[in-house]
């Protein structure tokens, strides 16, 4: 690259010109990097759940059809960022050229994940996603990326399994701002309980001194994951898009709560977090699928005095969080492999 | 009404059945109110700003298709909630009937302001806004509304005029945050500082104690309005559309900020809002432009750790808070008659 390189990866966007990557529609992802870069091979992405979801109920579940959309993404954009969901995921590979200037301390030959979403990550597939079965969330591929002087990445731990680390990664930033927020005595409500960034969750809130953690699930089948082991000291099975039923449950199962994490990805859950809140607490959203406008208003519409924040994927030690509570609780471990295996 | 009624106003709710007012596609308007329940004689709405703009921007400002657009949603809503934005807005007028259950304390004869959003209100306009020039967002009418056991209205203050507090009442959110957010001492940063809620948070944020209030407008003409007389102690003038810019121009006036407020009513300020902060800093986002995906994965994508507020609508005492500033403070007051009177 001729051009002054940016840590922000500026120097990459294509169009519109002068926009971060994240909000770019078209990024270079060509292989040559600057002095400050890093290009990885890539292995594996693991698509955003709102961003695959949203493919495989467009594409009916056709493996030919999500591959071929996937790769007209990529190729069109630059990058693995979803037009309708706007949301991206991640990725693993080896690195394979880390120039002078990086300060990310990354040596060619080691794995890694990123950190930071593949909607803002330069990348090209190479091997139209051949190895990929288009049924789940896990994308088996070949190919180049590429990581600016900000970008975040993790060195792979060599003591769990590749595709539990990149699934534990994925949704780290949960359970640490979880964590962060929720103080010792605290009733915790964690809204989608039974998933990835849920269980996450509920066990961040435990270990930060929760008094009683309810686990709120759409299904039976989902709440039996989460008893066996127990990963909550309450299950509760209800659609978290009726507001009303869900404020009733919850509070029968100890609630209202003071902080209610919410991580399920479908829309329409803001009221029913908002409504099973105590006046004072807190809603954190991590779902992709949160719309501001309904949280805002919704809040506002019961007169609930509640702070709602944004999910940020970012806490500094976040991946450290999150990969200690899989070695230390073995429910969440268990969890995630049977998640990851399905 | 011979159903039973609900505190949050379900049993006004015609489709989809079971959600909340604001979720609803359709409420019922109906003038019958239930026991707990107020009609308000209704005389002037105050359109969100997001909403009166989108409906410009799409009738490129014709007077006739907008009155048409807003009558039409209204007809076919029960409610002014604009399918586009999402966002509604308030209204004022005079109490008709208040049920003998209902907790609000009104009074038939009473003027008063609603502060719950027009998006979950019911609504019935009558005159076919035949007052209203279609060309700001306060719409003088007749019609009815209904207010449930939980809404939130306000007297209107006899010491100010109408128009006036209407137009503090519907922003009244926005300070009251910043007051409680902002610490002694801290740098602060309004983008839209020369609007309606930014200057009312601006002078919330000098009010709890901010060492440096920066205040971000996009032209020299808006930057005037918060020169004379003074409302922030650095004017920036940036789009802050543009990330790195706007990150730039706040570093050079004092910053990045340890609070940074978004008050413009423009998609795409996630990102700048997000580099204008310290690490450790809070962002408030008050916009109902604001995008949920792109302020969590603005975040992660420069490894910023900021704590990301969802502007909630509703904090205790946020009415008297704001209209106390508008009492006190005489460059907010002077900035409020203009842009009313504009």
């Amino acid at each position: 690259m001729s051009r002054t390189s940016s840590p922000l990866g500026l120097h990459r966007v294509l169009e519109p010109p002068g926009v971060l990557p994240q909000a770019a529609w078209r990024l270079d992802p060509s292989p040559a990097i600057a002095p400050d870069e890093v290009r990885v091979r890539v292995d594996r992405l693991n698509l955003d759940a709102a961003s695959y979801r949203q493919l495989r109920e467009t594409y009916a579940g056709d493996p030919d059809k999500i591959r071929a959309a996937v790769l007209d993404i990529i190729a069109t954009r630059g990058k693995m960022q979803n037009p309708v969901t706007n949301s991206g995921g991640m990725l693993t590979g080896t690195i394979e050229e880390s120039g002078p200037q990086s300060p990310l301390g990354l040596k060619p030959g080691q794995r890694i994940a990123t950190l930071v979403s593949l909607t803002l990550t330069p990348l090209t597939i190479t091997d139209g996603l051949r190895s990929w079965d288009g049924k789940s969330e896990q994308v088996p591929c070949e190919g180049h990326a590429i990581l600016f002087a900000r970008s975040i990445a993790a060195v792979l731990p060599e003591d769990l399994p590749v595709p539990l680390s990149l699934a534990v990664m994925d949704v780290c930033g949960a359970p640490a701002l979880t964590s962060r927020i929720v103080k010792e005595g605290a009733v915790v409500a964690v809204i989608g309980a039974a998933g990835k960034s849920g269980s996450l969750s509920a066990a961040a809130a435990r270990q930060a001194g929760a008094a009683r953690v309810i686990g709120v699930v759409p299904t039976e089948a989902e709440a039996h994951l989460l008893r066996q082991p127990p990963l909550a000291d309450v299950v509760v099975i209800a659609d978290a898009r009726d507001p009303v039923t869900l404020a009733t449950k919850v509070e029968a199962a100890g609630g209202p709560a003071d902080v209610t994490v919410v991580c399920v990805d479908v829309p329409g859950c803001e009221g029913g977090a908002i409504l099973s809140t105590k006046q004072g607490g807190t809603v954190i959203f991590f779902s992709m699928a949160t719309n501001f406008a309904a949280a805002a208003l919704g809040a506002e519409g019961v007169a609930a005095d509640v702070t709602m924040l944004v999910g940020n994927g970012y806490v500094p030690g976040h991946a450290d969080l999150a990969l200690g509570l899989i070695r230390g609780v073995p429910a969440v471990r268990n969890l995630f492999e049977r998640r990851v295996a399905q």
